[in-house]
């Protein structure tokens, strides 16, 4: 499936490691319309606040993203080296500078080099293709085990139109959006407007639906371009229904990709959606299945295979969720663990710790206060976790 | 050191495992002064429940406590259970039951069986001494390695008074009190306003301030019996001087509780001390200091001996606290590893690499905002915390 006027490539630059795709570039043929969702961390890398200044304008042709280096904490220097590199980009593609974002993900705190870029970047324009999304996804990678993209197509009223969309992220993940990059590209003809409210709206529900470790970062980035070569009828204002097929399309692309970021978390041998239900409000709801869903007594539970409900219980009782214990309900898939803020007994326990060894399971908490309820997926924290945070610089 | 009127014991009854002390009874031989300070966490255990009941009063004669079993989220059948075995330890000791606080720790929500506490109460009794508090620490480990006790005397006017203290936490250790359980008792002549302020205050400054796993539990209790025996002049409202030398004492047993139990925090090889300084108020100050202290990227990097700062700014970041990353310091004891929110370089890193390879540690993260600075005291995060806790209950 090729997303109509986008090419892409990526090269081995030798930011941090040799051997290994690095630097990538994701390129259309025309100025394209934009939307972006950045990190809410106070701490915010460089390449996130050029691209804050940059998309102001709800334009952009050009993505140039490295890993190694997130450039991040790295002051005026810092700065100035994404603006510097975006250019380095922008010549070589003969566009306007304004209309290349920038992203980096890797060790933080580190200047980095202009000196790759330089050599690299007219190597990477010359390779750009239509089917070098695959490299660019691999190139994103840093402690992922696997490259996460994800192709959908969608029709709208008879004119089929694209999407591919990349995701990085394995640790430092959690809400307010996973340390993660996302990049999509569209051939969608769509308005400003309507695609930052999908893009926002879709992060919201998939993104900042899981977590690996409740840390956040300072480099979540999720960009999208779309650049109108489908030639469809323009998605704007006047035109919710068939603006909600893309955006369901758009919703669905982000859930696959966080889900695959969740299955890949450092460390995981685990899917585990924790699913909180019969709340009075919302936001509880939410916050409780975060709480959970964060638990490191929770989490190294769910490596053992135990279903330790008293911790679940534990972890909700210091949750800002109103609930009144003799009235929770705790399940593992179909097996009732816990009823009226009790346990159910040795059987149940073996049943629920039967569900555990399967590599993916809902975890359902019903308060039975109300009507909200709320999803988070999470994965379990084993000892590889520590190996790989432990040794991650070295 | 005695402290006088008081006795303890402790026995093997083979509550969750044989052949280890696990049943405990701390004794005054007059009703003592009482004040407790109990889990903030929503789900109480019953034991919990039935303190809070009991100490309105501010009197308590006796502690009852086992491990092995927290008898929480039990419903009714634990809170009957409670009362049943303080009803049980009063007839023994010939005392008012109102007057026998009991505590648990162990596994959550498995109902607890009376018929040990029925076959072993007179026992336990019988064998009450003077010298019988070391064994009531040991028998109130669960997964600590070490027992934790703490005598102090103060001299107040002349009269010397004695504090003896103990307690027992090594996960599920968070601020709003860690999962643990403090015993105190003290011959101190008090009046009960005047101990809770005293009990609660302290607590606020230590048992408040570290943190293992962000994990709070179900049955975090500190109990102080003060008997009054020394027959010092009574600690009231119109002597704040002589209270005063109390209070600091009674601070400083806290103090070396609470380091001692995240020394011995689950998988622990280092204590970090998470000092916050420079920051505009005193909350947010807190706030980044527990966030940092939480971190398992922070913590799995203190394990590497890696001087990782920039996940500290990452954890800094997503905290509640007020800074501008371009004024920020960190240092690893006395070696500064970043200014002005940059790194100070690769010599700075190897220096602090060193100093991470120490037992204890003082991280300092100066926002350099304004005069309010915070505290909290943690741990690293160890392959052995991941393995303590997934087999915990096998």
């Amino acid at each position: 499936m090729k997303v109509k006027g986008f090419s892409a490539a990526a090269v081995q630059a030798g930011i941090r490691y040799q051997d290994r795709l690095d630097l990538g570039l994701i390129y259309s043929d025309r100025p394209a319309v934009a939307a972006g969702v950045f990190t809410t961390n106070r701490v915010k890398a460089a390449p996130v606040l050029l691209g804050i200044e940059r998309l102001r304008r709800g334009k952009a042709q050009a993505i140039l993203v490295n890993s190694g280096n997130a450039n991040a904490c790295n002051g005026e220097p810092g700065m100035a080296l994404a603006r510097r590199v975006s250019t380095m980009a922008a010549r070589q593609l003969e566009i306007d500078e304004e209309l290349v974002q920038v992203a980096s993900t890797g060790v933080i705190g580190e200047q980095l080099d202009a000196a790759p870029f330089a050599q690299q970047i007219p190597a990477l324009v010359d390779s750009l293709s239509e089917d070098g999304f695959d490299a660019v996804a691999r190139a994103i990678m840093t402690t992922d085990t696997v490259p996460k993209i994800v192709r959908k197509t969608v029709d709208i009223d008879g004119t089929l139109v694209s999407i591919l969309a990349m995701a990085k992220g394995s640790g430092m993940i959690m809400p307010n959006m996973a340390t993660m990059l996302c990049f999509a590209v569209t051939d969608v003809q769509i308005v400003f407007p309507v695609l930052q409210g999908i893009v926002a709206d879709s992060v919201e529900n998939t993104f900042n639906r899981i977590t690996v470790d409740g840390d956040t970062s300072t480099n979540d980035t999720v960009l999208v371009m779309a650049n109108g070569a489908a030639g469809n009828e323009c998605l704007d204002e006047d035109h919710p229904e068939r603006t909600e097929l893309f955006a369901q399309a758009m919703h669905s692309v982000f859930q696959e990709l966080a889900t695959m970021i969740v299955v890949d978390g450092e460390g995981a041998t685990k899917a585990v959606t924790i699913r909180v239900t019969g709340a009075g409000e919302k936001g509880g709801a939410l916050n409780a299945a975060r709480t959970i869903a964060n638990s490191p007594l929770v989490k190294t539970a769910f490596f053992g295979e135990d279903p330790n409900w008293g911790r679940i219980m534990a972890a909700l009782g210091r949750s800002d969720c109103f609930f009144r214990p003799d009235r929770v309900s705790i399940a593992f898939d179909d097996v009732v663990m816990a009823e009226q803020g009790m346990g159910a007994g040795a059987e149940a326990e073996r049943e629920a710790a039967r569900v555990m060894r399967r590599d993916a399971f809902t975890l359902t908490i019903d308060l039975n206060e109300g009507a909200e309820s709320a999803e988070v997926l999470t994965c379990d924290f084993s000892k590889e976790y520590i190996t790989i945070n432990a040794d991650y610089r070295s």
